[in-house]
């Protein structure tokens, strides 16, 4: 059910916050042995949410599109007197003393939070394989991993276990999630939504945002994370709804080149077939150019890599031991990078900056795959593509990444299965502070996809 | 003469831009070989650019206040069809295909640009001792450094060889000979003025700004260096005139600690004479805290060296020879730090601007000198304050760094001279942001205190 749905059918007293928290919490008990997409399942203080939920709405008091809506959050995101464990013994015995800003902006919304879900240990990976508490595991294939770092919040949503969820995204580990998972990912301008009282993975590049099961309700979501009031909610929601007009005055703009050059052969195919969905309903699709965009890797990692180190400088000296070893090695190498490399990157970040606003220039949307390759095994380093072998951690993260090394806007939408029925995601980047127009073509998109 | 006083003559016809340009030429040939202001006179561009000034005048067209004005130009500062020369032998064989904005605007103002000015190499330095073009010496004692490492400039404005001059400010090179020589030197808040075709030092703690005789003119150079059009000139220049009263309703915050606790003793006598000449005049002072002024040092150097040592790699790699000893010990020491140490000064720069901001709070400006002691000797490593031994170049840095680490606008102003005659600068520091509003506070203590 889709969060629209489920608020139409509140008010016409077709079902309770209880009811939806109910039909979670059963999903939750039928699906977590198998998925193990929570960390922390918070069934006692969900069914008391929704009974709240549902005594304000009898009693008057609607706190409008997120009332009584269950929600899933990711493990390193603080909520008051529950631990954030970010997957890693080394936080072992962590309570935080209060609620991030993001889950003070859920809770006064009406939202029923409902667990915290399994992440990469320390977000630092795009599997969610890597975790103190086992992998995540794909619900299409469970020999499969469902994406990551926020795999566990992206499973939630994909099977219902909650209407929606929030997950981070420092490289990609909202939109990855949300591709291998199927459902619509939406990592929004940089420093849009608080990370404060959220565990860092790199300050440059960390972001939060939602997991939905259409990209409205992502579009709720996300205004709801960034502090906005109810009021907004109500008038922007209603914006949306022309999609066929907007898509009709609309230009996209493929980068050609380092962001699609490698692609699985199912991938392309659901790609192409997109774009040409696209044109169909007399959208403009355009060729533009990121010239430096095969810096990306390079870029990112230098100041990733420096970012992470230095947060956990300490704990890798006193309790190096407690990481999971993939982990801990990735954070030691960071320890190593020269000054000199990360003022580089940064200015190959202003750079590649410059490329992706003039890439935007005239079009409404950048448009790509999310994920070359579809959801890898669980425990494969590399896989096969286009004849040859790549390491699974840089195909996951070769057309995501650039994004949070530039800050744009961008979000993930179904866009049909591999023929092994595996979910390939379409990826759209809209220009920074431009989230909401990015919504509302991507709305359209997906009306023309569906 | 001021440029207030130059731009009333002018229109009164009681002196041409000629008349003033012969004036600072003479000033120029009499001094510079005693003092090395200039590296570069340009004294024929300049009889030009007067002579056009003249005519425009004549015709009926005033660019206003700068209007045939004599200025300086620090030489790391792009000219079109002259050699930007940094002070260094690296340099040898450029010549700078465009104008810089600030020269542009300059330009456009109505200026006479008469030469370029002298500096430490890259201006990588403190005293203007160590530039290819041999140092700066003080005019009031040629023993003596002007400061740095925007010396040339302050002294071509402090002899009157030009009505104002542009210089670069790092850790204080604007502030530390302007209060060296006993001028007025104004560095604005970070990212107001251009750095754009200026040979850089520290991307992150760059600015430009101006050298004049007097607050108003500071003022009026600092907007055309800006960008600001010529009708803000005329508007905004009206409004510094009613100090008195400002200074009655004006509160001032001594930030105690680090930042007052280490002063020459002719210095503070003279700090404290500032300080009851304010209360005298109506000022609220009070004692503000900056908790972790001490770090400054740190993360000043952290940033400042990997920066400079990102810039200058492929040139030590190739031309180390041609880099004057000092500085090019000094870059080489920033290949060295870790991007680990780089990530936490960054940190230790929010922790600090944070520090700022909140003793800003309640209070117009903050009041400190701008140096703990006057103009060393030319040589001198180290100097003898309080009764121990301590670095020169840490003590030139020490007060006015911290305001390139967090960008806050800050001016130094003459506040008379120690028991030997050599001057001594008081330093304001207003809101980032609030360059106009500092301008507008310091023209008050600068009416009070001459």
């Amino acid at each position: 059910m889709t969060i629209d749905e489920f608020a139409r059918r509140l008010r016409a007293h077709e079902i309770t916050a209880r009811q939806i928290t109910e039909q979670c919490l059963r999903r939750i008990d039928d699906l977590q042995p198998k998925l193990n997409a929570f960390i922390r399942v918070m069934a006692d203080e969900a069914r008391s949410a929704a009974d709240a939920a549902d005594g304000e709405l009898a009693a008057g008091r609607d706190r409008g599109p997120l009332h009584g809506v269950p929600i899933a959050v990711k493990d390193l995101i603080d909520m008051a007197g529950v631990p954030t464990t970010a997957a890693s013994r080394v936080r072992e015995g962590h309570m935080a003393a209060a609620d991030a800003p993001v889950i003070t902006h859920l809770r006064n919304a009406g939202a029923v939070l409902i667990g915290k879900t399994n992440l990469d240990e320390f977000a630092f990976g795009t599997t969610s394989e890597n975790s103190a508490f086992g992998p995540v595991r794909n619900p299409i294939d469970s020999r499969r991993t469902p994406g990551g770092s926020s795999g566990g919040s992206a499973v939630a949503v994909a099977t219902g276990m909650a209407l929606a969820a929030v997950g981070s995204d420092t490289g990609g580990s909202i939109r990855i999630p949300a591709a291998a998972c199927g459902i619509v990912g939406l990592k929004p301008t940089i420093g849009e939504i608080s990370t404060d009282s959220v565990v860092p993975l790199s300050g440059t590049f960390d972001h939060l945002g939602p997991f939905a099961r259409s990209v409205e309700d992502a579009a709720i979501v996300h205004r709801v994370l960034a502090g906005n009031s109810r009021a907004d909610l109500v008038r922007t929601a209603k914006r949306d709804k022309d999609g066929a007009d907007l898509l009709r005055s609309a230009t996209f703009g493929i980068p050609r080149g380092y962001l699609t050059d490698l692609l699985d052969t199912d991938v392309r195919a659901r790609f192409d077939e997109a774009v040409a969905a696209l044109r169909g309903a007399g959208a403009q699709v355009t060729d533009v150019a990121i010239p430096h965009a095969e810096l990306t890797p390079a870029v990112y990692v230098h100041i990733h890599s420096s970012e992470g180190a230095t947060y956990h400088a300490q704990t890798l000296d006193s309790h190096a031991d407690r990481y999971t070893p993939v982990v801990r090695r990735r954070l030691e190498l960071g320890r190593y990078v020269l000054a000199q490399d990360y003022v580089r990157a940064m200015e190959g970040r202003e750079l590649l900056r410059g490329e992706v606003d003039a890439a935007l220039d005239g079009v409404d949307a950048l448009l790509l795959p999310t994920v070359p390759i579809p959801a890898p095994l669980i425990g494969a380093e590399s896989a096969m593509i286009a004849g040859r072998e790549e390491p699974v951690r840089a195909l996951m993260l070769r057309l995501t990444q650039l994004f949070n090394v530039t800050g744009n806007p961008a979000i993930s939408l179904p866009c049909g299965h591999t023929s092994h029925g595996l979910p390939v995601g379409l990826q759209l980047v809209g220009r920074r502070g431009g989230t909401e127009a990015l919504l509302a073509v991507a709305c359209a998109c997906e009306r023309q996809l569906a």
